[in-house]
C-alpha cells in the first residue's frame, strides 16, 4: 500500500459541508487502498480574521520588538480547528482519523517567524500511525522551533507542508486539491480555448507560479522538485459520488515525454515600471540604484539599460511589484541627489506576459514567433526579459487579453 | 519578590480593546515588583462558536466511537488565541511577555479529553521564565495529555487552571478577575443591601459556587483549599489609571479573624422537585430509585422521605437539575413498573434557598432563626437539607426574593 498525500486549502474547507466532501474524497482514497496523509489549511477567511487581530494587538506597530513568535501563536489556531473537525467528521464517516498539529509530528522549522522554512519532518511517528491504518490528517502552514515555539510558513504555506511531508513519507504523490481542476495553458477567463494540461514539470510550474498564475506556492513547488515528489493539481468542488477529475500533474522533465516547446502563457498585471533617463555613464551607477533598493527590501524584477543619444548619458527601466511602487520612487529620489541624474518616471499602466516552456532549450525562433506575433497585432515591447525556458515582455496593461490570446494561438496552444 | 498568578475570563478579553485594558492591568502587578503568570480564557463567544462547530462535525452524532480528543484540539484554539494576543499587547506596552501553551508548561491532565483533571505542572521552565523577568500568559483551560494530545478541562476550566498554576508555583496569591468585583452577601440584583465580603473560606465559597452563586468554578475553590491558594475575586473593568478594587479573598478558616454565623444567602431556581406517593414500604425501594437515576447519570440533591397516613406506604420527594427532570420522569416511570407505587409529580416551580457559614458549626439555632424569618413572610418549607456549613429549603419560586431578603436581614448581613 502507497502513501498518499492529499491537501486541501481554505476555501474546500470552508465551512462544515465543505469538510464533509473533502472528508468523502479522503474516505474514498482510503478505499482504495492509499495510506492517506490529508494536510488542511484554515477554513476560509479564518487566518484573515486572526491577522487582524494581531495587527490591532501592535504587531504592525512601530518601534517595537517584533512580536511575530505571538503572531504564529494566534494564526497557526486556524488550520488546528479545521485538522480538528475534519478528523472528527472522518470519524463519524467510520474512518479512523488522528489530528496532527505541527509540534506533534514535529515539523521542524527554523526560528523565522510569519515566513519559517522546514528544516525537518521526523516521519517515524507519522508513518507508524499511517502504518496502522490512521489517516493521518495534518495542520498545514505550521512548524515548530527547536525551542518548542509555534512557527508559521507564512501565507500558502500549506501547500508548502504537504510537500514537506509527501517527500518525509516517501509518499507516491502529493495531491493538491483547490478551487481549479488542474493547470491550464492560459487563464480560461482571458481565452477560452485554454486547454488543460495533462503535465508540466517543476521548472514551468514554478515560472508560471512566480509569474501571477496562482494555483501552487513557487516554494512548494521548489521543494517538490527539489525531493521529486509528484504533484497533482485537480478540483475538491465535486459532488458526492463524482471522482474528481485527473487534474494536472506536476512532475520532473524526464516524465513528460511529449515535450512542447511552450506550455503555457502567464501574464501579470502586478508590476509598474520605473524609468530613469540621463544617468551619468560610469562604473558603480547601477550598484548604487539597485543596492538601495534592496537595502529596502524592493524586489526588481525586469531590468534594461540603454545608452542616449548623448554619449556619456544612459537611461534605465525596470519593474518592481506595483505595492511596492511609491517606496521605490522615493528611494530612487534619494539616489537622485547621490548620484545625480535628470529624471525619473513612474508607469503602473504596464503588463507582463509570459511563455513558458522547457522546449525552449532545444528550439531556435522561439523569442523570434513571440515578438512577431505580437507585432502582427500592433502590440508594443517595452522591456524584454529571458530566462532559459521563459521569455517575458512588459506591454501597455490595454494589450493584455490581446497578447496573450495571440500568444496562445502563436504556439499552437488551444490545439493541444 | 513574590509570585502572582492572575486570571482573566472571556468577557474580560472578549475584544482588542479590553486586551489592552487587561494588559494595563498585569503591567500595574509588574510594576509593583510581582513576578506575573496570567491566565486568560477565549475571547467571550469564541467557545461558543468552536463548540457549535465540532458538534455540526459530529461530535454529538450518536452510535459512534467518540471524538473528544479532535473536540479538544479544536476548542483549545480560542485559549491559545487570546494568550498570543495579549502576550503582543504587552510586548507592545513595553512588558517582557511570552505565551504558553498547554503542552509547553506543560499542564499534565489526564485524558477525559472535554473534562480532564489537572494531573501535575511542573514549575521549572515557567518559573524559569518569570525569574528572568519575563510575564507568563497562559492558555487557560487546556493541557497535555501523558501521550501528547491536547486535553480541556471542561467549561470554566481556566480558573482551574489559574489556580493549579498559582499552587505548582507556590504563589503568593491567585487573583480572579472577572464581571464582578467580589463575592457578595447574596445577589445584589434582589437585595440591593448586600454587602461585598472582604474575606471567605474556602468552604463557605464552595457552598456558594454549587447552590447557583456563580464566581468561581467549584473545582478551582477545592483545588484552592487543597493547596492553600488565597484566591482574590475581583473586576476587570476599571478605567485606565483606575485601581481594582480589593474584591474578595477566598481563603483557609484560620485566616479569617471575625467569622460569621452566616456569610451569605445564596439560591438556585435550577432544580425540580419530583414527588413519589404511596411507595411500598420497605427495605431496597430507595436504593431501586436512586439507582436507577445514577446509572443514567442524573444527580439528585435533596431526598426526604416521610410515612403516608396508611402504615404501608411511603411518599419521597427530592429535587434534580430541571434539564434532568424529564428524563428522570422516565427513568422514575419505568421504576414504578417494576416496584409499583401510586404516582409521580414534578414540579418545576421551585426555588431553593441556602444560608451558608462556617460559624454554623460552633452555633446553636441557626436553622430555627431561619425557619421563623420564613414563617415571618409566610414562606412554606416544602423540603429541607443540612450540611455542617449550610441549610437549605425548597419553596415555591414565587417566593425567592421576598425569602432571599428575609434571610439576609435576619442574619444581619445588610449591617457588615
Amino acid at each position: 500500500m502507497s502513501r498518499l498525500v492529499m491537501k486541501f486549502g481554505g476555501t474546500s474547507v470552508a465551512d462544515l459541508e465543505r469538510i464533509r466532501r473533502v472528508a468523502r474524497l479522503v474516505n474514498a482514497e482510503v478505499e482504495a487502498g492509499h495510506k492517506v496523509a490529508v494536510v488542511v489549511s484554515a477554513m476560509a477567511g479564518k487566518t484573515n480574521e486572526l491577522v487582524a487581530w494581531t495587527d490591532g494587538a501592535g504587531a504592525a506597530a512601530e518601534g517595537i520588538e517584533p512580536s511575530d513568535d505571538e503572531y504564529d501563536v494566534v494564526v497557526a489556531s486556524g488550520e488546528q480547528v479545521t485538522a480538528g473537525l475534519l478528523s472528527m467528521t472522518l470519524r463519524n464517516m467510520g474512518v479512523r482519523a488522528k489530528s496532527w498539529l505541527g509540534w506533534q509530528i514535529p515539523i521542524i522549522a527554523d526560528d523565522a517567524h510569519g515566513k519559517a522554512r522546514i528544516d525537518g519532518i521526523p516521519p517515524e511517528k507519522l508513518g507508524a500511525a499511517m502504518d496502522g491504518g490512521e489517516v493521518a490528517v495534518i495542520a498545514g502552514f505550521q512548524g515548530v522551533t527547536r525551542d518548542g515555539r509555534i512557527a508559521t510558513l507564512g501565507r500558502g504555506g500549506s501547500d508548502t507542508s504537504a510537500v514537506a511531508v509527501a517527500a518525509a513519507l516517501k509518499a507516491e504523490r502529493c495531491d493538491i486539491y483547490t478551487d481549479v481542476d488542474g493547470v491550464y495553458t492560459t487563464d480560461p477567463r482571458i481565452e477560452s480555448k485554454a486547454r488543460k494540461l495533462e503535465k508540466i514539470s517543476y521548472e514551468e510550474m514554478l515560472e508560471m507560479a512566480s509569474l501571477g498564475a496562482k494555483v501552487l506556492q513557487t516554494r512548494s513547488v521548489e521543494l517538490a522538485m527539489a525531493y521529486h515528489v509528484p504533484v497533482r493539481v485537480l478540483s475538491s468542488f465535486v459532488e458526492p459520488g463524482e471522482a474528481p477529475g485527473q487534474g494536472t500533474i506536476v512532475c520532473d522533465e524526464e516524465e513528460i515525454v511529449e515535450k512542447r516547446i511552450v506550455s503555457g502563457v502567464a501574464y501579470s498585471r502586478d508590476e509598474a515600471k520605473i524609468s530613469l533617463f540621463g544617468l551619468p555613464d560610469h562604473p558603480g551607477v547601477s550598484s548604487e540604484i539597485f543596492g538601495a533598493l534592496a537595502d529596502a527590501n524592493v524586489n526588481v524584477d525586469m531590468i534594461v539599460q540603454s545608452h542616449a543619444r548623448s554619449a556619456d548619458t544612459a537611461n534605465m527601466e525596470f519593474t518592481v511589484g506595483k505595492r511596492d511602487a511609491a517606496r521605490a520612487m522615493e528611494i530612487v529620489d534619494k539616489v537622485k541627489a547621490k548620484i545625480g541624474f535628470e529624471g525619473a518616471t513612474c508607469d503602473e499602466d504596464v503588463a507582463k506576459v509570459s511563455v513558458i516552456g522547457v522546449g525552449m532549450r532545444s528550439h531556435a525562433g522561439v523569442a523570434q514567433s513571440m515578438f512577431k506575433a505580437l507585432a502582427d497585432k500592433g502590440v508594443n515591447i517595452q522591456v524584454i526579459s529571458t530566462s532559459e525556458i521563459k521569455i517575458s515582455v512588459l506591454i501597455d496593461a490595454a494589450y493584455t487579453e490581446l497578447a496573450v490570446r495571440a500568444l496562445h494561438a502563436a504556439y499552437g496552444l488551444d490545439k493541444l
